[in-house]
């Protein structure tokens, strides 16, 4: 059987180096590690064995949960967690729970089974038993909860700018639309544009939705312009929604911005590329997950200490579905 | 200590059925289902034990590997893998390798370190070492390889058909958007357009470029109206890609599809949401990942035989960046 020794006199480095590569712990150089797996390789040296010492040792492996991949604010988070944990030796168990209680459940076991050292969720089932029972370091992501630290971003301070942005530039008949009310961030910044519209002498309405899908929100759009065909300022439920609302004005015939001003939320990548391209409020996600990563590895370190959370600032990206100058 | 005896008793079920539930495999009701998973969290049975048991066994893990997790392509791939794996009582581990090779080998040393009885890619470096070494079926999915089983859409069709349906549709400028070379499946999908570009009677123009990127996008949208402004039949490297050719076009203030017609590849959700939405070869994504899984899963219980390939059918999904009807 090959041993870490003979992997050690193969690519003419010490076993203490080996065992750094293998566990991806302390400091290796890019050239060194290269010989070192090239050793592992030629000499078919078997990882299970790794496998066998990691098992006792505990593993370096984070669970992260989504609530839903195909949202691509989530895949940003993703890469976030990803990177930062990398960076800091561990790696990433991904579950995707589809809004679904019962996969999350399902995840949450596997990650045990396979000796998560810690997990990160974004989901929206935080409160369930299932959590509560967890013996092990968790940090919620773009979610909060008195329970857990968590990492966010400011949600009532992006409605609060929504609101503030279309108000400025003008717009007299403004339609929000409300995320889906099981999603915590959604009702923040509905709540927080509700607070400046309240405050605003323009006209206002609420328009209910119960899904970010990509399915469903060309729906969503129609329906609005059905029900409120006079409105000149739409702040979306999200960037997705956003980008369904331009397709449906644009069909209508609406001028964007000169007629009608939409703001969407979020920033995803998609949002630059479309026709007009997307004014909306940014969250940082990438920054987001990087952080909730970092919190986590602190807490698997010191898991006595208090937890603490932390909010992240939104910003205002300006495209041109809003209007350049104040025009009251 | 809690057995599962307890738990049983507690349910009001056998010992078998809880160890089915716990084990995924085999039928049980969704009530019975819930009984026991609501013992389970009462008694606060402890997983690991679990996972000791499981660790004897063998684990039901599947590994897959994305090689960017932000193109939206790759997560319907992941939900059909996850959707058809979940069915068959296996889990999944996912990676991202964000087109990094030491990314890559870094996920597959963690999948063989916990145990998964077999891993899918769709990554564009299966013929390195590494795969080569690895003792576990391997399936690969939008990726080819006379190595291994494979699971991909008909590129060469594809191309073929995008090129036929601009052509057919009366573009006699054509720009074909060549995607980048080290993907396999952009390759053929090029290799077919140019088959029909070559016989037909049309003049035509061929554009590199090195990434699907959401951040490059635009750029090679610029590009390709500097370099051909006379163009009036795009076919692009992928959806993304299209997506910003129409952005860049209505910014020129070209008529879309009277002046200028465009096709994009893959079908992802946005590309409906655009305006005009975007007429594509739509890449059966979703039902390529259950395929991959159903495939790999087979081979897990039968390793001994005989490897085989499942090429999909793509097809033409008329939205509004082509003409209604042929016009020559």
């Amino acid at each position: 059987m090959v041993t870490i020794k003979d992997v050690a006199k193969h690519a003419g480095v010490s076993v203490a180096t080996v065992s750094r590569v293998l566990n991806n712990n302390g400091y290796v150089g890019t050239e060194t590690r290269k010989n070192v797996m090239a050793a592992i390789e030629e000499l078919n040296y078997s990882p299970n064995e790794v496998a066998r010492s990691l098992y006792k040792r505990g593993s370096r492996l984070i669970g992260l949960l989504l609530p839903d991949i195909t949202n691509p604010f989530f895949p940003q988070l993703a890469r976030g967690v990803e990177d930062e944990a990398g960076r800091q030796g561990f790696r990433l168990l991904l579950g995707n729970s589809d809004e679904d209680i019962e996969k999350e459940m399902d995840y949450i076991q596997t990650f045990v089974q396979n000796n998560v050292v810690g997990m990160i969720t974004a989901t929206n089932h935080v409160d369930y038993d299932m959590y509560q029972s967890l013996d092990l370091p968790l940090v919620l992501l773009d979610r909060t909860s008195s329970s857990y630290p968590a990492v966010y971003a400011d949600g009532r301070e992006g409605g609060r700018l929504a609101a503030e942005t279309l108000i400025k530039k003008g717009a007299q008949r403004v339609t929000l639309v409300k995320g889906p009310a099981h999603v915590k961030p959604a009702v923040d910044r509905y709540r927080g544009a509700m607070e400046v519209l309240g405050e605003a002498d323009v006209d206002f309405s609420v328009m209910s939705t119960t899904s970010y899908a990509f399915e469903e929100a060309l729906n969503w759009a129609e329906e609005l312009f059905q029900k409120f065909p006079e409105t000149d300022g739409i702040i979306a439920s999200n960037d997705i929604v956003g980008i369904a609302i331009i397709h449906e004005a644009l069909k209508r015939g609406k001028n964007i911005p000169e007629e009608l001003q939409i703001i969407g939320y979020d920033d995803i990548p998609q949002s630059r590329l479309s026709y007009p391209p997307l004014t909306t409020i940014r969250q940082p996600a990438y920054e987001m997950g990087r952080k909730a990563a970092e919190l986590l590895i602190q807490r698997i370190g010191q898991p006595q200490q208090e937890h603490r959370s932390i909010q992240m600032p939104v910003e205002l990206i300006e495209r041109h579905t809003t209007r350049k100058d104040d025009q009251e």
